[in-house]
């Protein structure tokens, strides 16, 4: 590569680096990005490196696949209610403990690695995800009621990464399960937070879910209902969409849906002008 | 009571209360106290009022008997070396689920339902502890290196109640096994404490063993080897009373042992001329 | 006494001293506890420690017996108007050396033996008290006119316990002899004190003065007046009232009458369920 | 007076106030200034004036003949022993309370009479001087053992001019009447003060005691034995001059004795280059 | 000059001193005053002895004859219309090397020799002054638009005195140059600036132009007009009024004009009763 | 340009941000870099963009060319002493006119269109730059004596960009002409800048001055004298390399040659891993 292309990458990102200087950007990570060993090591060193240069990072991550290779190792049946398994107390503690005890520092641990400081919490920790459960009959499964996040930010005021598993608590200290896309999206709504953005398996939205070029760069919140009418919006990724839209009402600037398949695309979305995925924004 | 006695108790407290303010104090939690769910109440209590009158209480918790349970769930049997359970890959993963999981995120919600304001930690987290392993041959057991205290600091400086699982990594970043009494002295040093209090299933060191009023209550390190030889201090005591005694070399005042199995032991022997257990300092 | 019962009133006490910390107790001292060695040593012991534990105590003196001694010492005949003593110059003169450099400069010495670190202020300092002339037949006694707390909350910033004798100034300068209880309860207001305790002779408002057993643990202040009326609350103890309500109006939050000649009376009234005396309150 | 000399006055002058800005000066407060009505107030005057502009006042007060008044009031017959009288309890308890009864809160209220702020302060008050009993013969004299400048910096740094009654306690509470020279001196060293000036009944140091033409404008230390020999420094002068000369030893760099019965004499000896009296420096 | 007189004129001048510390004045500096050498020195020398004391002097400076002798020295001929001399690109250059480049660094340099510490800026620096041009035909002659005072406080609160030559810059960055007299009274407003004075070569206003006996010591903003119609104010003197009383309604408190002419005539203004020249202000 | 291409430009960048964050870089500006209103304007940008993401970035300019045009305009014959121009008082007027009142003024502009917030110094500014005659027969000509960095760190802490003009002045406020790279490393010094970049017209130090191909990356300081005996380092750039030298010895961390002619090349001398041109830095 030649001089002149370098300076021209860097006098691109620099303005972005300064607009982001001190800003929160709630990444919620999962998909192949966790599953894949190099892509995660991408992941943390571009999460590392946005924080050195003075983002404020903090990292969301669910781990339903390792939950059910553990419900699998103890031999848990699982019930189901109208086709939705029911999260019954077996459920919930092995939940708790790959989410909370696996994932979570093992997440912590690969950070470190990259040479950045992390502290492991759960919506337990702090008091920060109170929730109510949702249905009697899919049990212990939470609706956030209140998100506090005043231990997110006293651990970034002393420069960690915060790096959340999505168990929260009801009045009374029981254990629930969040959905983690929820919960990336509350807690982004929580810290003020500049952006939300989501790995996923996916290039983003695509008009032609099955021609890449189609990809839609950005996305005005008042446009979302006719792409979910169309069909451009579908199937798992309209959950998605409708938290992302609701954060993004109650003050996040932001919202990407980007590949996590392809390295350092936190990086490139944030640092160029052309990014990578789709961005949802206010019009 | 009448109010002359009530007196009493207030007027010799008080001087505790400011001798002791801000001033740090590890208790290492398990057995009965663990396990019943009275007993785990009131030292959950005992260490929010502490907190809340200016003491900074830090908890460090094992959590054996939980991790036997869901190693026999997944039907894993151990092998032994000299005795000695080794800790394999499985065991480790199962060890850290369940601590810093199950046990520690399950401490944080009875804590916060006392009025106290916790914070799940393990040694993983702020590169807490670091360790190596003790012997291959007994696996992913680890002898701490080094404890780096700022993410307990940083946490009681907010306000949190610190509560710490002993999970270590090693410089690449993998898990280790710590055992918790070592942990807890090492972590008592490194933040310079004011003294370590283990709750345990004895009144403390008896001098006849089966009779409690010869309970020994302070005891100087250098009694410490007398009473080792002449098999006062013997048995599951000795590892304890050694790391103990190597923390009051390096700083900590004061070491106590005291009877987990009685209610709010922890205040007595804070709180009162008298105290409970069994005492170690310096001469 | 045994553990459970210490425990007991350790676990009732702490989280009075946590209520209290930082609040400001304004503490009318006078009357018997006053002229007893044994008793003022108590109140002084039991102010240095409740200030040791965070409460934030200012002392109010009066001093009566005291300047009729030295007034008689001098051969000062004193004049009657309708019964009441004219305050003339000379005894204004004598009022003011009694009561700032006797007895104000006594008492900050006793709080330095007990361990305490006391500066004695007068009304006069920093412009504390400014009053003007009651009735201009009763000569050099003042009304309050306005409390300036500032010099006292710079001698709490500064960890001193305050100690307050009552003589005021008019805009000219002139001293004017203040009713100490008058001004405890307006320094009380001034300060936003949490409380006002009066010590007294007395166990407290009983309903029927001759029997102990029916001490008034609570009264709101609505009850007040049916209760002077009933002639429960009568003779000397009517005005202390009356300023005692006029402060709670004005955002005192409690009024205490409690014995003063019960040693630590102060420690059971602020540290127990049950308290000693006489506590008035918003309803 | 014409502008030329005005401007004379003051391009003179601003480079005084500049150089003493934020610097402690101790005024030594006695003899006829303390009488005349309108000396005092010119002194008040001018603490005040120089307190406005940056400096940081602090005047320590005698009262001699207040004393004796007052012993004379109460028909006290003094003791003598070798000449000199002795303190005993009653005499103790008469000047207790007239210096820092009567004198010290009237000089306060002057003080705010043109518009300072003052606090009153003693020795005893927050353990200022710690003294010692002189010669068990002559009672309750004090020879300072301890300065503790605390309380007084406390004041100036909350912007009150201290005015301080020099009455010390024992380690075990008992009052002690210093010497308001040797209070000043020894207050002076204790606070690093700038200068202590001493406000007296001469124009300063005569060379001839009978022609106020010989005054003496700069003594160096070194001179002042010599001068003590030939009798230039005589009398009640030598022990002045003496505590003086001890106090510029220990680190205060100016001494001033000049004349309290010429107005404003403070503010011309500050803030001209000729000064008045006479000024005591090292070499 | 006798003591009693030095007393008088300190007495007099520090309550100036304290009213005045802290505040800012401006001081346009022009006219002889900035011609004679011995003139210029005093100014520099009231200017840091004002400093000295507390003041927040800030000087600001035009220079008409040298830019007139260097328009000379490179044989420039300007062209004028209306009478108006026409500022082009050539005039203008030498303007501001002139003022920048020549009379604002020696000032500083001369601000220095008399022991202040300058910092020399213009209109350029840190975006301080914004203008437009006033009309085309006359060239590079701004119109103040908008006046951004932080670079000029910044270097107050780092204890410089700011020395402002008035080049603007117009939103391309092209420079303009701004009649100093009207920059002052802009930058008076934008620093909330206690004060304007303008050092003239007149002794102020005088009823009668050929008396100095006549003149007017204060002027109220609303006699200014009938002033200026009867001709009291005239010539050069009406546009210097107008901006001064525009400044005055927008919060300037005061505006003098004192006789640059008269050595220490800034100190004399300021800290005396008498003052020297006119002031201005609101009824 | 690909994305995998832009992660790696950036992967790179990022922890050169992070390494240079905070930290003093000094920029000597001058030759084409200067002329070119092109070059000028990205060096502008540069600068501006590497004090957004965190740098503190420092300019220190020449003149040369300029000062000499101005010389021609006022037909200013120069007087040479062995071959060396005089700068005698008119020469030195010039200087300073062109240096402080046209190019720094209109770089501080400049900067000001690329969105920097600059502030035009020279070393007579706060007494930054302390000099003396270094020959009388070449006049005014200066040799640095002392740097005061204080204005400099002032200007940076408030965010502004320091853009220096290397005018001096003696101990009486004369002003004397100092060469720009000699100023700029004993800035870098006084500064303890992390590195001192000189912009100029060559690629760097090239081992066969006309093979740009022989550029030499990284000289350590002890191989400098041997390349200047071998002449690969020979002419005008001696003194260059001989003064940035010096300010390595005292503390300046890394020195850099780069080409001036060539866009963005501080960008990619700081932020990229192959860098430039030359540095010179301790082994």
């Amino acid at each position: 590569m030649d001089n002149a292309k370098r300076a021209e990458v860097l006098v691109q990102a620099l303005p972005y680096i300064q607009k982001y200087a001190g800003k929160i950007i709630v990444v919620k990570f999962g998909g192949s990005s966790m599953v894949s060993e190099e892509l995660c090591g991408a992941v943390m060193g571009d999460i590392t490196l946005l924080t050195q240069v003075g983002l404020r990072m903090v990292l969301v991550h669910g781990g339903g696949p390792d939950i059910n290779a553990m419900l699998k190792r103890v031999n848990k049946q699982s019930e189901f209610v109208n086709g939705l398994r029911v999260t019954d107390d077996e459920t919930m503690e092995i939940a708790q403990m790959v989410l909370c005890g696996k994932i979570n520092k093992n997440l912590v641990s690969q950070l470190h690695q990259h040479g950045g400081r992390a502290l492991g919490l759960s919506g337990i920790d702090g008091h920060m995800i109170e929730a109510v459960q949702k249905d009697p009959a899919l049990g212990h499964v939470g609706e956030i009621v209140k998100v506090d996040p005043q231990v997110i930010l006293d651990a970034l005021d002393h420069g960690y990464i915060p790096i959340i598993s999505t168990i929260a608590t009801d009045t009374e200290g029981h254990s629930l399960n969040i959905n983690a896309d929820t919960a990336a999206a509350a807690i982004g709504v929580a810290l003020h937070a500049e952006s939300v953005i989501a790995l996923t398996d996916t290039p983003g939205i695509l008009r032609d879910k099955d021609d890449e070029n189609t990809l839609i760069s950005r996305i005005y919140l008042d446009e979302a209902p006719a792409l979910m009418a169309d069909g451009v919006i579908s199937g798992g990724m309209i959950p998605k969409i409708e938290c992302a839209c609701k954060a993004i009402e109650k003050g996040v600037r932001r919202m990407f849906i980007i590949d996590g398949r392809v390295k350092h695309s936190i990086l490139i979305e944030l640092l160029t002008d052309e990014g990578m995925g789709t961005m949802f924004r206010l019009r």
